[in-house]
């Protein structure tokens, strides 16, 4: 198939690799060079911009993997964007993470140009973008699931329908803003325990087998030594950043402005965050935030 | 075995009714008589003191399930209590909930007496006290767990070991300030999803496939419809009622406090409970704290 | 003195009329035409346009009141924009309320085509409005503040100069966030010691001879009775809107998050006030908060 | 008058000495001798036991100032307790600060035995308690107060009859736990505003004119340098410490648990004192918890 792919930064590079890998034609576009290179290398066509990659002949599909809402608007609706350019029938597909609202937006306005568009954020890291492991929460109408499964296939391992447009960045932020809340708990609830004279194995043994399992608790436990393969074990690098729940947590907490719902765990969560990644921790794995509560943090 | 049962109320009459089915000898005592009647009229002898109970000709062991702290301490170390009276030997077995501290403190006067002690506080509710399907949370030495094991075996589905004396209640503190966390978690992300046009069981069945899953999502999910056979399905009724996770988070930040550890999270749990407790609604399943986010309690 | 006016809302009809009231020559525009006519009658000139306004001749300096940054951006930035037409020179003043970044991206537009430019956010309410005696924070240099603190004081008795270009937003802001908090805290320290059997009148008086003294209590104490002329004792009627207070709440929190500060009790009070509103109260005076902490609210 | 004192700690040694200093006859008590020598150097009777200060010929008041509820329980109603060796008649006064439960059921017993019995706890840290500046808080009847308030004059400048008994400690516990909040407040709002660029002392001076004004921005205020007389401009040195706020917080919940009443505000404040304490600060002044928040603490 071919297909267009604007956005190559550390999701999005191993992402469009995935894509040529499996054999698909590729245009690619990103402002920075080196990064259009590496996918230039690998079989791709480098395009010189956003617009080259859309009048891209024969495109079919068109997927966008950028950093944060105001990008989304600029790419798809400024003077000169992909709305302008896109020829009819190319099927749009954003994977950046940003809020349902602008998602909606844009969905409607590349409805009324004559482009289907799904919004389809992931989770997985790079780890799972380099792996091809990761999951797509998508949100569309179903024809336009069914042609975008495929696709997300090759870069993913779990492609999860949603319902309508914008509903893929809801799922994304209310699943994420549980695990933000829930991480947290479970750093208060194993150093309690262990504050008290528990071991930390038997603790989350107990838990994992209770009602306060969760995956905080028994696949990726936030307590140095349990599990061998989380980012507690390995001094909290790799993994899922700090900054990059804060991120999550802030579309969660304006998401919820914006529906007047009440928050309280959530909005909470976000503060104890960005304390952490204030202290200069932004970039540790975000479970590291127990060291805040065993008082290891400075 | 030839066992004492002291403590008869909603949790410890089916406890000790699955003693006297599975061909233990009990002596019971509960200063309701109707609760005594009731084991007797089961096969149980009905005695007529605490005194009575422990000084039962060829006693093994002695359970305790009372409603708090205090009880704890006026049966087992009051002028006249179990200690004073209780033959060396007797194993004695604390079923209720308390904090950690106190469990120790009686658990080492048991041991200057010449009797080992073990705490084995349950989750489960009620259903589960007449099903036979609690768990223990057991803390004690591993030979007293050996013996206590196959009785609570008759009483349970799940006994776990956590340690020595006191690390039961420790499990308990720790599973459950968990458990009221990620409940209320699980009650903002699901509202926020549903507020923003998600399906409710779609959302449930992206966050239990996701990170953010959790007992409370996929096991006891907050939000009504999702399934069916959790309280939310019912009005709320049944489960664990929302005044018992507040005793629960009462006694986590009360052993956060004495361990001078911060446990946010636990802390505004407690009191959004206790806001809904204060409305009138402390006799509902605690899951029903979701109702104070979507904005339907009064 | 010269003067255009924009945005004639419940703040600013009652702010243009009594600059008509001092003597100045008004010349004023709004969408909604029957504000435009009830300043009309008062002797003000009736623009029919934004543009018309700005090229009023004479014209020495322009105010706008607007309900947001989006319509601040609009009104400046926009296409057709007041920065497209108004002549150089003419001192432009925003009494808004928005975040502090909007402020300054339009106050440097502004000075870079020419035109001074100072924010200067009112608080006070629609009876500060009207009574002229509304605080105005004003952010600008010097000689800016100069010229504007005359005519700002035939609008409001407190007029305070808090730095350059976008601090009279810093100062609104922080200081609202603290008056979010304080409210609460009040309530709950009133609250509590009633519940614990005191008169409130005698607490409120402990209270504000001692470290808890704050405006909450000792001139806008949210117990009923305590204060005769205080929102409390007229039903939570009149005063500053739970909806307005979430408003300046989420502008703080927003900023925070830019600046990567957490402000745990902001983001909490936050999520207080929404719960309120979201059952309905958004109308009532923020005060009335502490109903969910007497469990008053339904 | 004949007074007898028990407690000379921090507080209570200075207290003393202040009654000695205004010509009353005391006869002392510690069980630290040093505190009981310095006492007894500036010309007090030094008693053997508590027992011994009881049983002072003459005697007419007997006031005690203990570290915890603990010790109040032990000292009145243990066994060769105040109670039981107390002539009837002489006026108990308890300035510990405790739990307002604590305080009636002791004040209940002495009423019981023929003694009357005020509580009195204190503000105004050791500082006050030397320089005679305290603030009294009082609970007891009419008739008590006027007998306790020329004593207490001599000791602090503000004596406050807040009613009946227990309602001392309950003044002091609304009006700490409303300093712990607005603290924060401040905390947050002065870095917030210093963080969007503007100066502390010019924030400061716009809050302390407005509605976030109160006695931890004007009198106490946590930024450095904006008070030259506060902890904040000496390094957070003496003041009121972290962990006496904590101790009060801790009061302050507990009674709301008891009240059920919701206090998330006074809850989590408690949490964010308790980090900073468990990180190694307890023994500086409250105020600078702003570290947490300016990210400066380690």
């Amino acid at each position: 198939m071919k297909i267009g792919f604007i956005g190559l930064g550390n999701m999005g590079r191993p992402m469009a690799l995935n894509l040529v890998k499996a054999g698909h034609e590729l245009a690619v576009f990103d402002p920075v060079p080196a990064s259009v290179q590496a996918l230039s290398t690998a079989g791709a066509h480098a395009a010189t911009s956003v617009q080259a990659v859309a009048q891209t002949h024969g495109l079919e599909m068109l997927i966008t993997m950028l950093p944060a809402a105001a990008h989304v608007r600029a790419v798809y609706l400024g003077e000169d964007g992909l709305l302008a350019v896109v020829p009819k029938g190319v099927l749009l597909v954003d994977s950046s993470t940003i809020d349902p609202m602008t998602a909606r937006e844009v969905a409607a306005a590349a409805q009324r140009q004559g482009n289907a568009m799904v919004d389809a954020p992931v989770s997985g890291g790079t780890g799972g973008a380099e792996a091809g492991t990761l999951t797509f929460m998508v949100g569309g109408a179903d024809g336009d699931f069914a042609r975008v499964q495929p696709v997300l296939a090759r870069m993913g391992r779990n492609i999860v329908h949603c319902g309508g447009a914008g509903n893929g960045q809801v799922a994304k932020v209310a699943n994420n803003m549980l695990l933000g809340i829930s991480m947290i708990g479970a750093a208060e609830a194993m150093s309690l325990g262990v504050a008290l004279g528990m071991d930390a194995q038997v603790l989350a043994g107990v838990i994992n087998t209770s009602s306060g399992r969760c995956w905080s608790t028994d696949t990726y436990n936030p307590f140095p030594g349990v599990l061998p393969n989380a980012p507690a074990s390995r001094g909290y690098t790799g993994g899922f950043g700090t900054d990059l729940m804060l991120k999550d947590l802030g579309l969660a907490t304006e998401a919820a402005r914006a529906a007047k719902l009440p928050v309280a765990m959530g909005a909470l969560a976000q503060q104890l965050y960005q304390g952490f990644s204030a202290q200069g921790h932004g970039g540790l794995d975000f479970s590291a935030i127990i060291e805040t509560i065993r008082g290891k943090a400075a």
